[in-house]
């Protein structure tokens, strides 16, 4: 089971120019979550967005990759149930001439091919 | 050969919360079916379609993840010539920040590598 | 080297309703042609695209099942060189609630394991 | 770690058809380029907007299938550290029908399945 949370959007201090530490700029997250559903255990999306958002804003990254990364701990951190996460931030303000970014995924499963 | 059903788009009770049990809300659906195409035997999109909606409305599911797995049991209980299933569930209006949902896939064919 | 034509929109008389033999409806297509590129042989995506309008115009076919598979064989017949194609069809004025269609592809290299 | 430079839009001579030779057309490029991060090593989006928007602008390729394998080899060469490139260059103005173009990847580790 996957879960999705597409084109989530806030303002948070991000990146390494000048400006950037001081103007908030929009970004914008798709984020995928996979792990083995029971009936007592399922991931809140709700907290997941709410998480999130919180963790970028208080930690004012300088690079999009240390925010991929400390955004994959902190999400196993907190659900020992995820299998694997594939996270994409983009920085839709930043370049006018594309929409550019950072994606990564992290599996935490070992599969054995047969 | 793959029916692809895009942007299925309805409402439906659907939720774990107070109001969601009582208020409809709006979810879009974007599927999958991989079968084997012989002349006589071709999936109707239209009916396909058309029992989706019946079913969500009718079991009013509580997790998105309820929802994924009865829909798998019932497409492959009623065409039994499915050999795989993709299937996203989207609800576009429950949280301003994101859109979420949650994907799944199964697979009824055995594999084996060479 | 793989040619992408995306959205290729045309009308053409398609589908086994009694309606669909006499009125044109809309088709989209988005095709993925691989092949080998040297310098002296490319294919040329506007022929491509001129030729698969006069197909579907000409061949009014009754399945989107049977319009994939003819479409591979046109292909393939008339550029030797092609490796691997997927083609989606949609039909994206059948139904009000989605956007439906089918979707396959044929590869026509052997790939080996190690 | 992958970069990720979504729809990438600009002018440049490009094409073999005769106006193609004197009229500058709008071109869109989507590219993915990993590689491994390691805290001294980055890859600035920034630059590698702009080298390839002059590349494009300075080679005026004949061919897309020729674009994206200068575009391979010139990216190599500026930035060791990349495993792999997926590139995808459209003419959305060259056709009516539909938007067409050509992707290609690249990859230059090896992978030893287990």
């Amino acid at each position: 089971m996957t879960i999705i949370i597409e084109k989530l959007e806030f303002e948070t201090i991000i990146g390494i120019l000048d400006f950037e530490r001081v103007t908030p700029q929009r970004v914008t997250l798709d984020i995928e979550i996979s792990y083995t559903y029971t009936e007592k255990n399922f991931i809140n999306y709700a907290k997941v967005v709410e998480a999130l958002i919180k963790l970028f804003q208080e930690e004012k990254f300088l690079l999009l990759e240390d925010a991929v990364q400390e955004s994959f701990l902190f999400l196993k951190k907190n659900y020992k149930e995820i299998e694997k996460i594939s996270l994409k931030i983009m920085k839709p303000e930043i370049l006018k001439e594309a929409n550019v970014g950072i994606k990564d995924e992290i599996s935490f499963t070992t599969f054995n091919s047969p």
